[in-house]
């Protein structure tokens, strides 16, 4: 890599002041120095930067110059792109590299005679743009009596930043957690999802009562077993997380039921690649209707994310309406949904816990199936209290949560 | 096709209560005649149905079991399914088939023995299964001065539902309505979202004010150009419409732009295939991040539905971030977004025109951009409100006031 000035003009026309703080939200402090930058590639366009640990980072002209941080290109409060993104030529390149003495890199560009000047961090960030924050850690679990899974109290989720981001993680990376301590009121729930996120407003309302009630539009609002399930699969957004409080849990039976429906596809993948294909491409119509709202959806069991792993889950006896496949196609899909509904039942795999009021079981809807053996209401109350919020809400609240605990 | 007995058994110790009454609350109700009904294929599995009109319908056994309609295999009240879906073996194949005299088709199941009804209606319904219901029938638009548009009235449409079909239908189809004839209060526009759907809420609030403010937290608070953009492309779940009402627009400037950007990709899709496959299928980091939330999300500029025709744009200057491509890719990348970018300039493809208080513009933003000429703050005030509602609820919304229509 040749050398490069290591100091850029001293005054630049079209700074007209300083470049805008792109770093003030964000972990784009430098951890490591810049040592040299180059502009190579047959056209000129991409730049080679190198850092004091010896590693290199290649960076696109167009990406660069469309990036650029300065008050002309930027809003300066919003920090939002303000350049016409048509106003300079696709053959950007670089026609000056410098590195500054505060460290930041400026590039003069040929064409529009532009300057732009990146701090070190963000050019290095920018590097693992294939690296979004948030990333989960997938861990699987299953099994027993569910006394394994982690607990996070109330009170301190909402004193602590720190109790709140563990809380979050367990979520984001097992897709289940309890939170216990929680207070004997209907508004317990609500509180701690307005302290993170925002409560999901469905047909259902935004916080729902879950009791024995007779004329009633969910199985879910009697008292017969629900099999293992996510909800809402007639959504196109099926809700990413489910929040019960348990208020009363005084009748016979309601064991509740949950189930990893990422390791049953990871078995499934091993054990039965003819069923994990036809669960992650054959659409399944899932229907819901009342008087006031109707909602269709097709999609299918097991959703496939970019990396190609699975990364949602659509589960549910009540909903499901059948295959969107030729008649020729449906025992194969029936067959293949059976060996997936087989797999909840394993006692490997299902976790049995009964709930007991001041807890909160959190599940990733998205991830998690959760059900509830049949109870019999006569012997005694029972109410839970429930409510949705989403996924991104709450990779939004770890990366924030993250500055103050970083 | 074999005959079959014209009616069934009298007396059928599976049917505790009549079959739950599928039909009440969709359109069911049998537009033909069942005339004949046979079990066919190497298993026996595939039900042949034949109808007055010579058509034929063919369905699989496993799925006609599995949505058995009676009391023991569906909730008396929900209607959803409490039947065990291991219940019954893989095999099941028809025992009997019998058209009885109420036009429903009775079927005496092998294996379990059970015995279950089908009205004629949803026989009809199940074998159109990839005829979801709420199809949109899409139609492009584009050029001139927006005068074309359609308009609805405001109290037309809370007072009256085919009205407010009409102005649903129009959102489906073309992705923009206006509303006419709103009052001038801060109410109206929640009221309008509330009469048909529910109020999307996001970081920026649910009811949002659009005006020019200072050390404000979006470009679209300023009085700058928004170039033409979808909302919220760093969402996994970009909202589904956007309906902005104008209270006051009494500055000189600020008029509103639109593109339909199903339109322009189809012309992309024509003209240039390669920027076309890139744009469809290289995914673009967008990002918007402030003191309180950090949303990031990665998706191509253009989201392709299952039938392989585009179902969603994404496009925002000021959210994005660039492409998640090998630095070798970049070049391409953006020439194809910058042919997009283009496109969105063509006056055949753009439409300008000013608001005007008690107009509210309607648009479906993961289809229509939208954008506005810079306004100048200090020859007049300027105020909007906005707020989003989403795609599927306008469908369940069409679905339920089609009942009514129908």
């Amino acid at each position: 890599m040749a050398a490069v000035s290591q100091q850029g003009s001293a005054a630049v026309e079209s700074y007209a002041a300083p470049a805008a703080p792109m770093g003030d939200l964000y972990p784009y402090a430098a951890r490591k120095r810049l040592t040299a930058a180059e502009a190579t590639g047959a056209d000129g366009q991409v730049v080679e930067l190198a850092w004091e640990d010896g590693s290199r980072t290649r960076l696109h002209a167009l990406m660069l110059r469309d990036s650029c941080p300065c008050r002309r290109c930027r809003d300066a409060y919003t920090l939002e792109r303000t350049l016409d993104q048509l106003a300079y030529p696709l053959e950007v390149a670089p026609e000056r590299l410098s590195l500054r003495d505060d460290g930041t890199l400026e590039i003069r560009w040929s064409g529009d005679g532009h300057v732009s000047r990146y701090e070190a961090g963000w050019l290095e960030a920018e590097g693992r743009i294939d690296n979004a924050a948030g990333q989960r850690q997938i861990a699987f679990w299953g099994g027993g009596d569910g006394s394994a899974l982690p607990s996070y109290d109330y009170g301190a989720i909402l004193a602590d930043p720190s109790a709140a981001l563990a809380w979050l993680e367990s979520l984001r990376d097992l897709g289940i957690a309890y939170v216990t301590g929680a207070p004997d009121s209907r508004e317990a729930l609500e509180t701690l999802i307005d302290h993170v996120a925002f409560i999901r407003r469905t047909n259902f309302g935004t916080v729902f009562d879950v009791e024995a009630q007779i004329d009633t539009i969910s199985n879910a609002y009697t008292a017969v077993a629900l099999p293992l399930h996510t909800d809402l699969t007639n959504r196109e957004y099926q809700p990413g997380y489910q929040l019960l409080h348990c208020l009363v849990n005084e009748a016979a039976g309601g064991e509740s039921t949950y189930a990893d429906g990422f390791r049953i596809a990871e078995r499934l993948r091993r054990e039965d690649a003819e069923a994990y294909r036809l669960l992650t491409t054959v659409p399944v119509v899932f229907r819901y209707h009342d008087r006031d709202y109707d909602y269709e959806h097709a999609r299918p069991v097991l959703g496939l994310g970019k990396d190609g792993a699975v990364a949602e889950v659509r589960f549910n006896a009540s909903l499901m309406r059948g295959f969107e496949a030729p008649v020729e196609e449906s025992a194969a899909c029936y067959r293949a949904y059976r060996r997936f509904l087989e797999l909840t039942r394993d006692p490997a795999i299902q976790v049995k816990r009964r709930m007991r009021p001041g807890e909160i079981a959190c599940m990733d809807n998205r991830r998690v199936m959760h059900g509830r053996a049949a109870f019999e209401p006569t012997t005694g109350k029972r109410h839970l209290r429930g409510a949705y919020m989403e996924r991104e809400e709450v990779l939004s609240r770890i990366r924030v949560l993250r500055r103050i605990a970083a």
